[in-house]
């Protein structure tokens, strides 16, 4: 990255020291990363972040991680030890953020409490983010992304009706609490533009997927009815669901009355538009089979392409059921600069997820540095950061 | 919200004009509210936010609504009228963030460019969530969270290994849509620190999508291999999964040796530690259906709350699948405030999630406003922002 654009990123002159490993914190530090933070990574010198042994690996390098970890530094030290914790202690005089996912406790045992750091470096924002936070009874649990599936209840309305309960396929538990978590830091870092201290940020797994469950448990208050797996269908709007074709499926999502017109229109079938059954969102909602008989006979007689070129013209909102090799394909996606080609192995590239979050010119996103190897910037920060500095 | 708590949350003193409707935008909005932003909704007079039309309703008023709403103000402005857009265009004088979440396209058309409002008020963020974004090919393209999970890969994932897919049974393709908008926003105001200037924000819920896949993305990257539903299994760490016990179901997360050994010790099948087949990560990935077979034969031989106690006790990460009424009896739930009651209908109260984002004191941000009834602040915000303002 070149200083010039860097300088342009939102976060540029954000210091970031990263302790975390494996999910939550990663992809968090990649979120302050890929924004223009500075993000030093400090990692155990006995094989590093755990996640570098998760495959699958290219040349032996984890692409777990590597989807990650780019634009961070990487260094390693052993917190055990004073020496290394000195040279943490250096880095923490100078840095805006000190971001951790050890469980709950683990920081105080090694002597980072948020007390003893806020009096040493009041301007630090200090971030943690565990299984259960850092309060309440489950604070002493461990936690993985599967467990606060399961427990926050994301696991309990995902899956086919009337089937197993299925997880969410991607590690939203992770992923959630590393947004959540980039959230309450930026938070802070703008409170302390008012009050000129840092603030403690405590992010818990199982709530974040609390949060993402906003709507089961307001039907749930509102009703009684116990949420459960819905396949793909919505759960109050209708027509909302993937739907067979002549050759395929197609999703087609119409929120609202003007646009179930329109898609009638679109079918050659106008008149479902006065069909009492579907005048409006609760009459389709409860008759939400027969409308999806009629759709999918209707669907049947033509081809995915041919209905998608229909409901395009009609301004109807739908869309393929892609994989992941069609979206790796696909032209709007690479328009939107949403893959990236990251260093790995032996010269190798690994095509990865790129930054959704557009600010000012995208370009000035597009810079990537590979993710490190095993303390590779260990010199460098030494420099800045050693006995010696 | 008394002034005193107000004023010690994180975005206390930052204005937000709000145009979203229905989901991503109002999640992003909320979240800034939660925060300490104050949140001007800005609803057309024609029944306002589409969502107050969607179920359930509580004494006629939506629960949908009321889940996402709280602590914004509400006033009713029809963009097309010149005596209201001068009422937003006042508004956006003294405002340091205005949101929508229309069709790419529409924001122009009501003469809102990014170019106009940057000319007149140099220091707003201006911030669009829309389908696929304001740039590409699909950008005028109308897109509902279904759409772009379908699109986005995320379905593709998600269900019964060898079934259909399935969505994820939040409407995470909005949710993440708001969060990675609420992170842009922040990181423009961060930036206006250095600069002194807004930033336009541009999110797509399509490249949303594309980010959370970061995993399979990765994978597929690196071996060619599609990613399919797995059911409840991870793709890449084992065991990590749901397990049938003698009376029902138990989710397990091992994700490295020395937890898998702790596991093995809990069950009392010390053997299956020098199991070559269950040596390591990747050989555990490898036998994952043999892994399972016997965990299961095992564990069938007592109940979920046994197992519990023993895994517990052994600190290997598990946990029980909860349902929605499980959540909202959960104490740890309640000892992180992580579900509020507030106002609906005729002096009912509704439970919903509360904020994850723990800044400083959680007490800071227990206090609530009730959502609004369409155009509630319009004397207020009148007094404040009309013509004789």
């Amino acid at each position: 990255m070149t200083q010039d654009t860097s300088q342009q990123l939102p976060l540029a002159g954000i210091t970031v020291v990263d302790l975390t490993r494996v999910l939550s914190g990663p992809y968090c530090t990649m979120m302050l990363a890929d924004l223009g933070a500075r993000v030093i990574k400090i990692e155990n010198p006995d094989g590093g972040d755990d996640s570098r042994q998760v495959g699958p690996f290219v040349d032996g390098e984890s692409a777990y991680f590597a989807s990650i970890n780019r634009n961070k530094q990487s260094i390693a030290l052993d917190l055990k030890r004073a020496e290394d914790r000195a040279v943490l202690d250096r880095m923490l005089e100078s840095a805006d953020v000190l971001v951790e996912n050890f469980r709950a406790g683990v920081m105080e045992r090694l002597g980072y409490t948020w007390e003893a750091l806020h009096a040493r470096h009041p301007r630090l924002v200090f971030a943690s983010i565990s299984g259960f936070g850092q309060t309440g009874p489950y604070r002493n649990r461990p936690a993985y992304d599967m467990v606060v599936q399961a427990m926050g209840g994301l696991m309990s309305v995902t899956g086919e009706a009337g089937g197993n309960p299925a997880r969410v396929g991607v590690s939203i538990g992770d992923i959630g609490a590393g947004l959540y978590a980039t959230i309450g830091i930026q938070s802070a870092l703008l409170k302390r533009v008012r009050t000129g201290l840092g603030e403690r940020v405590d992010i818990s797994m199982l709530d974040c997927q609390v949060a993402l469950l906003e709507n089961p448990i307001a039907r749930y208050s509102a009703t009684g009815n116990v949420p459960a797996p819905l396949g793909t269908r919505h759960p109050s709007i209708t027509p909302f669901d993937m739907f067979a074709t002549g050759d395929g499926f197609i999703v087609i999502a119409v929120g609202n009355d003007a646009l179930f017109a329109k898609l009638c229109e679109a079918l050659d079938r106008p008149e479902w538009i006065r069909d009492a059954r579907f005048a409006n969102v609760p009459a389709r909602n409860a008759h939400h089979v027969a409308l999806k008989a009629v759709l999918e006979e209707r669907l049947g007689h033509d081809t995915t392409a041919h209905w998608e070129a229909a409901l395009e013209a009609a301004g109807v909102p739908h869309g393929p059921l892609n994989g992941v090799p069609q979206i790796l394909d696909n032209p709007h996606v690479a328009a939107r600069e949403m893959l990236l080609d990251i260093g790995i192995g032996d010269d190798k590239t690994l095509r990865v997820a790129g930054n959704p979050v557009k600010v000012g010119s995208a370009g000035a996103l597009r810079d990537v540095r590979n993710p490190p190897a095993l303390d590779r910037d260990r010199e460098a920060l030494l420099r800045e950061f050693g006995n010696n500095a």
